[in-house]
C-alpha cells in the first residue's frame, strides 16, 4: 500500500520514501531517503503507513517532525487514533488521521475512498497534494477518530455480508446449486439493500422502529429455518446462530415486534 | 402471505378459498369453501400457504387432493420438501414444492421472486394461473428440494448481510458517527458486491481460489482491527467474532494465502 501511495503521489508531486526494506522503492520516480528522519526532513507534508500506531511512533523521529503535518494511513481503533493526535498535540506535530477503502491497486484511480479526521485547516493545505491519491476523500471531522470509526463501522458491514456471500456459496453447494446459477439471484436480492439502509438509517436516526416492513419475530423465524438446513448439511453455522442469537436477545427484551432495526439500538 | 396470493389469483382466476381463521377472506373476489377438502375439491390447482410442512399434511385431506396438483408455499428445508414430494406421490398427488421472496405486498408486482422445484410438466400446466402472482418466476430443477435450496442460501446471505448493516449502524452511533452520515458510503461499499460476488463464484465453479484479489490473512487482520474497535465500544461481537473464527479455521488448516472465497468450500 504503501508503494502505491508513493507511487500515486511521485507521478505529481516531488516525493522522498523511505521504507523499512531498502530496495522497494527502485521503481519509484522519488528521491529515496537513508533514514526516515531524512524523508521527514525533506517535505512539509508527511506520509506514513504502516502496520500500525506503534510501528508509526516507533519508525518517525518526533523532533524531525515538529512543525509538519503528518497524515497516517496506518490501521487502528478510533480511540488509538486520539491517542496518537495527543502525542502529535504534545510535540508540535499537526496531525491528521487517514483511511483507505481501497485495494493498493486502486490507489490512483477512481475507485478508492479516503477519510480524514483532524483538524480541517491542516487537512485543508494539504488537500491539494492529496488529490494525487485519487478516489473520493472525505474529511469526515476534526475528531481525530472520526475517520476510523467510518472505516470501522464500514469494514464491520463488509465483512460481516463477505462471510454471508461465501457461506451462501457453500450452503448452495452442499444443496447441488452451482454457483453459476445463484450468482443472479444473489445480485437481484443485494439490490434490495440501498433501499433497505436508506430504510434503517432512517429507523436509527429517530429512533424509533416500527415493525411495519420487518419484524424481529419474522426475521427469527426465517434464521431458524435457514439454520435448520445449514445444520442437515452439517455445515459451519457460528454465523447465522450469532445473528440469531441477537435476535433472540432483542425478543427475549421484548422487541420481538418492533422492526429488524432496533438491532442497532439494543 | 396467503391472503395476498388468494387476492391476486382471484384478479385473473376463478378461486376458492379456504383459511383456518373464517373471515379473513371476507374482502376477496373468491368462493369462501366450509372445509379445506371443498376448497381443495372444487379446483384442478390447490395453492397451500401455512406453518409449515407438518401444517399442510395436517390441513388436507389426501385423497381429495389424488389426481391434482399441489403447489406449497409453507416455509421448510429442502430435505423436508423431498418428503412431502414423496408423501404426495405416494397418493397420487401432482407436488411442486415453490418458494416466496417477496413480501406480501409485493404479491402480484414485479418486486416479488418465486422458485419452483418439481416435476416440470406439472409446473408447466399450471403456470399461466401462477403468472398471475407476478413477479419473477424460476423452475430451478426437478429434484423438489432444490426451490428450498435456492431459499435457504439466499435467506442465509440476506440476513448474515442484515445483521451486518444494522451492527455496522450500532458501531458509527456508539461512535458518534450519525446514520444519515454513514448511508452512502454504506451503499458506495455494497456497489462493488456484484463484481465481487461474480468474481467468487468463479473461483467456486472452478473449486480455485487464488489469493490474488483478497487474502483470507489480509481479511482476518482487518476483522481484527474492527473487533478491537467493537470490543472498546462494548457492543455485542458475535457476528463479527464467529466470521473471524471461519477464517482462523481456514487459517489453521493452511489456506491463510488463498482467496476469502476459500471459505466456501470448507
Amino acid at each position: 500500500m504503501g508503494h502505491a501511495l508513493a507511487a500515486a503521489l511521485a507521478a505529481e508531486h516531488h516525493v522522498t520514501v523511505w521504507n523499512r526494506t531498502p530496495g522497494k522503492e527502485n521503481d519509484l520516480a522519488a528521491t529515496t531517503a537513508g533514514t526516515a528522519a531524512e524523508a521527514v526532513a525533506a517535505s512539509p507534508l508527511v506520509i506514513a503507513c504502516v502496520r500500525d500506531y506503534a510501528a508509526v511512533r516507533s519508525v518517525l523521529d518526533a523532533e524531525a517532525l515538529k512543525g509538519r503535518t503528518l497524515v497516517n494511513f496506518s490501521g487502528g481503533t478510533p480511540q488509538e487514533a486520539r491517542a496518537m493526535a495527543a502525542w502529535a498535540a504534545d510535540r508540535g506535530i499537526d496531525y491528521v488521521d487517514g483511511v483507505i477503502v481501497a485495494t493498493p491497486d486502486a490507489i490512483g484511480s477512481a475507485g478508492a475512498t479516503f477519510f480524514y479526521s483532524g483538524p480541517r485547516d491542516a487537512y485543508e493545505a494539504h488537500r491539494p497534494a492529496l488529490a494525487a491519491l485519487g478516489g473520493n476523500a472525505h474529511h469526515v471531522g476534526e475528531d481525530p477518530g472520526r475517520a476510523a470509526g467510518f472505516d470501522a463501522s464500514l469494514q464491520d458491514l463488509l465483512w460481516t455480508a463477505m462471510s454471508g456471500v461465501v457461506h451462501a456459496f457453500a450452503l448452495a453447494t452442499a444443496e447441488n446449486i452451482g454457483a453459476a446459477d445463484l450468482v443472479g439471484h444473489m445480485k437481484a436480492l443485494l439490490a434490495f439493500f440501498p433501499d433497505m439502509i436508506d430504510h434503517i438509517a432512517e429507523q436509527v436516526a429517530a429512533d424509533s422502529f416500527p415493525g411495519d416492513l420487518l419484524t424481529i419475530d419474522a426475521a427469527a423465524a426465517t434464521m431458524d429455518h435457514v439454520l435448520r438446513t445449514i445444520r442437515s448439511n452439517d455445515l459451519d453455522n457460528g454465523v447465522l446462530s450469532a445473528a440469531r442469537a441477537e435476535a433472540r436477545r432483542a425478543i427475549d427484551a421484548g422487541h420481538g415486534g418492533a422492526g429488524y432495526a432496533r438491532l442497532a439500538a439494543l
